[in-house]
């Protein structure tokens, strides 16, 4: 462990400098976590758009550059890109380092990274719980992680202390962290986050494709509920599309559960049955609850948001 | 129409001071609507509690009381009640004064109330899209409908001048304001409103059933989107049990096409067609930008919600 006045890492680079990659970069800054933040993006428009922001400490279109005597490697861009990474960068890995990631699966992960990790780098894939429905390094800040849970998968017989270290980096950046087997860690977040989103993209695109009820019609009355499930819809497609790709047992099996209960509440519909319906409606109420009071979510009716003015 | 200084209504009869009564009555004292606000509950408890905030003028547990020589008399109450309601204040209802109602469903209204309504009284069914997931008198406050819209659903051949008396209510309470036909006013809410609010409720069940997944887990984990859900399913329970059973059809018909698109997903993750993944989420994108753009919800990340302090 480092002293007080130390900072954590040497180097972290940060393959990706999206949302998530923007925030750490900022959430270390506001802890001193890192002597130098380096940032890796493909594209020149995002480099310019970081470099404007001024969250990094050096800036690389180049993965070796970007990685080299890192101490803290973390791959933070869509999952699906992985792969193509970790086999660029093992070659340049400093010996003891922690490689880890930010992806929102971890079987995947652990399929795909594992086997280009080199001898004597720590691989930690970990998963913090917390994002928006924005994207790019312009939506990235410090306070995202707090409050929040980044829940680590560290495979069988990796070093206490590197684990212990990423575990103490979280904390510091306003996480508590959890340690799983990546395997139930997807079938969670299927449940907790995946098919949400799925649901969400979907009742969005039902109600684009009705013929019956127009575009105007949609949004003019979305209050009534639809508007909730439009800003999930907003998410990033690709990282989205890189989850289902990449977590498909989990969201197939959490899928048709979804499915058989909504089948049940079809037919409740169906044959006029309002007391399963009510004894439903009234189980989920005592959930909403649990997650005011276990911080996860704002007590304030309809989140807080803003009222608007009228015209 | 009313000169400036003198109240629209003479008296307004509110049978129900729920979430969306109270706060039409504070909406009506914002914008000195009414004379006389007479407030009707069925529970002591509730008439109590409405007593205490002060919102009426009058309060009653006889509904004949609550709407003699009111000018206007609006149903509250859950839509289930209406044709009890209905038939239990027809003898009292003076001529010349407005019955409308603000239920979530308007087919069904028209159905159950249309037969109890004496000549001279003119009866026109409302909606306003708003609302939080909150309930009781404690719940409501003027802002609710600002910027929300109100549908009115009048039958054929309605006074012109009771319409327009009616639409001019709304606006005041901070409602924009829009007529059309009961049967396309359920259509369109079952995609705006009934169905999101179905497969939240669903969602959140099915979350409570998984035995792979400790409801713990469930709660710690929410921010990866399942927590927006449970919003929604926290809303009155017998309120929605009434609007399902009295939206049958139109609930079920875009079920059927929720259950369709959901099955076309369900077979793009199984067989890895990414494509047909990304090609939705980015056509899901625009909606929310429309909806932000028409002033029907908040353009902050997150809906704006506060961020949580680490502990």
């Amino acid at each position: 462990m480092t002293g007080d006045s130390k900072p954590l890492f040497t180097k972290v680079a940060l393959l990706g400098i999206g949302l998530i990659g923007s925030s750490m970069a900022h959430a270390m800054r506001r802890a001193g976590l890192a002597a130098h933040i380096a940032g890796y993006a493909r594209t020149k428009e995002t480099l310019e758009r970081a470099a404007r922001i001024g969250f990094a400490n050096s800036l690389h279109d180049d993965v070796a550059a970007c990685v080299r005597d890192a101490d803290l490697v973390v791959l933070a861009s869509p999952v699906g890109s992985f792969a193509t990474l970790a086999k660029a960068i093992a070659p340049y890995l400093a010996r003891g380092s922690i490689l880890s990631d930010v992806g929102s699966v971890k079987t995947a992960v652990v399929r795909d990274v594992g086997p280009h990790v080199p001898e004597g780098v720590h691989f930690i894939p970990a998963h913090p719980i917390a994002g928006t429905e924005e994207s790019g390094p312009d939506a990235g800040f410090a306070e995202l992680f707090d409050g929040r849970w980044c829940i680590l998968t560290p495979p069988p017989g990796t070093d206490a202390a590197a684990i212990e270290k990423l575990r103490t980096y979280w904390r510091r950046m306003g996480s508590e962290v959890d340690v799983m087997d990546p395997k139930h860690h997807d079938i969670v977040l299927a449940i907790t986050s995946h098919v949400p989103h799925l649901i969400a993209y979907n009742i969005v695109g039902t109600a684009d494709d009705l013929e019956t009820v127009t575009k105007s019609e949609v949004i003019k009355y979305s209050a009534g509920g639809f508007r909730d499930f439009t800003r999930i819809a907003a998410s990033d497609p690709t990282m989205w599309r890189d989850v289902f790709l990449n977590n498909r047992e989990a969201v197939l099996e959490v899928l048709g559960r979804f499915g058989e209960d909504l089948s049940l509440l079809q037919r409740a519909i169906r044959w006029g049955d309002g007391d399963a319906l009510f004894n439903l409606f009234t189980r989920t109420r005592a959930i909403r609850r649990s997650i005011i009071d276990a911080g996860q979510d704002s007590a304030t009716p309809n989140f807080g948001r803003n009222r608007p003015k009228p015209d």
